[in-house]
């Protein structure tokens, strides 16, 4: 692609995200991302014309507003191809969708001396959940460990998996290094032990196409913000026989089927897991936040996130003083750059990159035993988006270079 | 007020809703909301000018973000009159700030032998979660009964609690039959107890003025789609003693202040009770319907709330095969008419009424154990908000009329 057909590309993304600006360059997309105005249009419409409570009520206006909110669950069905919209239950976010496990599969599938084994990469949301359910069931909490460039190998995986293991948890794509976990072989591997495979998506399934019967993960969580859509609208994919075999996790309206002062019988799926009110708009945002997607396919979104990825790092190399975590391999990074510079602190980093209108993000990306495993404490991290620019990516390079100098190296 | 003073009123009013026309009268408002333009409007903006990842940024992109999301913290803190916003916790809707609750106060707070004490007038959001918190801790739940017009006195809550109550659950406005508990009164009579009270104020908040330290009540959890504010966004208030002592409820990103291979350590108030991505989107679609509230007036909503219900029961009782649950007093209904017509099965009832373009819930509202308490299985509700009209409560009524002989009686 020449760079004038690159730049008339980014033109035409661009122009459908009113928050991006020439002036700013928004390279937090790990964070969350930005929204197409196709979103925000169906977010409004919904509400200007459909809204009214879903699933409770007789009228036209509640069908409708149920028809729109059970066709997104039939869109995310569709995008990470599982094979019934009864295993695609609504949440917040991510966090919530590993919580819900967290507290409703590990209630009555845990015991003393069982294992939970978890990666050194996971996200907090991916490890405190099994950390209390570890302590509420007197499991035990395993960690897998990777080497210094985020991989680890089937032999690694082999090693740590023990005839006790009853669940792992594991990301699919690190929101630190940005490398992907090969879960298709450790599902299957996992299987052959006996225990549930939990995979967090969150930073996978806004960036490549993801099948969950081709993976054969038990679960699978993520969060709708971070792949174009509103905030507050998450996904819990899970295999029907095990949903079905589940506790309920929020109780109130919805979940139910009948009511007594004494208990309680539960809704059939998806619902039995979406106790009251649920977030239509949320969901209409969601899909349309998928057809976005689906509109400029994944080819494509992969095509251009690699390239920036490809095309930053061969600049950063040449900066000493800078360095990547994970791998030497762009492909590798699925547009995460996390990095550090020589003496110079990442809250330092983010601020004068602040200072230039590059907005990267500086801490421990909620990740601080990844973090302390690699040797720091601390890292600035960008991120890609399929609608970022060479022009960004070298303003990310070029606020690099001044950093040290600014600090008065 | 003359017929042409109230007639330019709604047309004022109503022009600020999108959804609302002239075709159909919307009276499932205790079910949700509408929303003004204004408020579609404020979280469009935020997506369009301010939307980063609140709380993790050192960027201006996010500190903005950061500051739209605590400043409708702040409106909340205002609108319910509470000390501090340390108290205001956003959850996703009232239904989970129950189940918040009900999970990680419960966990060290009750003990076999102890006593639930909740009212049969409870929807299933504020029932199931303490049915389940029983089984968990071995207490007793307990039910205290209302008359059949759904009142409580102090007597009979009197009679109920006993030195073993260590938690009160009770709403403020029953969503069924729209009857209001004197909170202030019990949660009084509770604290003499050393109990906690949990208030249910779903059906409340978006009605009247709510003032957590008059009521002196230690939780209240309501829902922002109920109050004009997009799907997706609630509220637990909680006293900061309190909230100081639980445990948290999900584990994940910003609630946390270290986090180790084994355990963690929390972030402080209210952070520690919101785990992952907040919906910034959805606080700022809750603060500017916050803003409408206040600039309507809470005067101005009951006075045409009331006038309402009252003009509708006044036709309503001259219908005799018509039947309103509760009250006879038409201010104890706060916009909630609960209603049988003899030998018509509420889902026909609102099937015929969604022929007339009256859009009314039928079913047994959430509340099972209520409805058999007063004798049926099902009903059908109509409920009005500040916005509706004499004429929807006429189509109402004429759409009412017509029943018995549309079934061919």
């Amino acid at each position: 692609m020449t760079t004038s057909e690159r730049k008339r590309e980014d033109a035409e993304i661009r122009k459908d995200f009113p928050l991006l600006n020439p002036e700013t360059a928004y390279l937090d997309n790990s964070a969350t991302t930005q929204k197409p105005r196709q979103v925000l249009e169906a977010v409004s419409h919904y509400y200007e014309s459909e809204n009214a409570n879903p699933l409770r009520g007789l009228y036209q206006l509640s069908l409708r507003a149920t028809d729109s909110y059970e066709q997104a669950r039939e869109a995310v069905r569709a995008f990470i191809h599982a094979k019934s919209t009864e295993e695609i239950i609504f949440t917040r976010n991510a966090t919530e969708s590993l919580n819900l496990v967290g507290y409703s599969w590990t209630a009555d599938n845990l015991k003393p001396d069982d294992e939970i084994l978890i990666t050194i990469l996971e996200h907090h949301s991916n490890m405190l959940p099994w950390q209390q359910a570890a302590k509420r069931t007197g499991a035990t909490l395993k960690y897998l460990e990777c080497d210094k460039t985020g991989n680890i190998t089937e032999e690694d995986f082999r090693r740590a998996i023990t005839p006790k293991t009853k669940l792992v948890c594991m990301t699919h794509v690190s929101n630190v290094i940005g490398r992907t976990n090969d879960l298709k072989t450790f599902a299957r591997i996992a299987h052959e032990y006996g225990a549930v495979f939990v995979a967090d998506g969150a930073q996978s399934v806004p960036h490549m196409p993801v099948d969950v019967q081709d993976l054969d993960v038990d679960f699978l969580a993520f969060s709708g913000h971070k792949m174009l859509s509103p905030m507050g609208i998450g996904v819990l994919y899970g295999k029907k026989e095990i949903l079905d075999a589940m506790q309920p996790f929020l109780y109130g309206g919805e979940m139910i089927e009948y009511v007594t002062r004494e208990g309680a019988t539960y809704a059939e799926l998806p619902h039995k897991f979406e106790a009251g009110t649920v977030n239509a708009g949320g969901a209409v945002g969601l899909h349309a936040a998928i057809q976005y997607i689906n509109s400029i396919g994944f080819d494509k979104i992969q095509e251009r996130e690699d390239h920036l990825t490809a095309y930053a790092m061969e600049k950063i190399k040449e900066i000493p003083e800078v360095h990547i975590l994970g791998s030497d391999d762009p492909k590798e990074h699925h547009g995460i750059l996390t990095f550090t510079v020589d003496g110079v602190h990442p809250h330092d980093i983010a601020a004068m990159m602040d200072e230039d209108h590059v907005d990267v993000r500086a801490g421990h990306h909620c990740a601080q035993p990844l973090l302390k495993f690699l040797g720091t404490m601390s890292t600035a991290r960008a991120s890609f988006s399929f609608y970022n620019t060479e022009e960004e990516a070298d303003r990310l390079v070029d606020s690099m270079k001044t950093l040290r100098k600014r600090m008065g190296y």
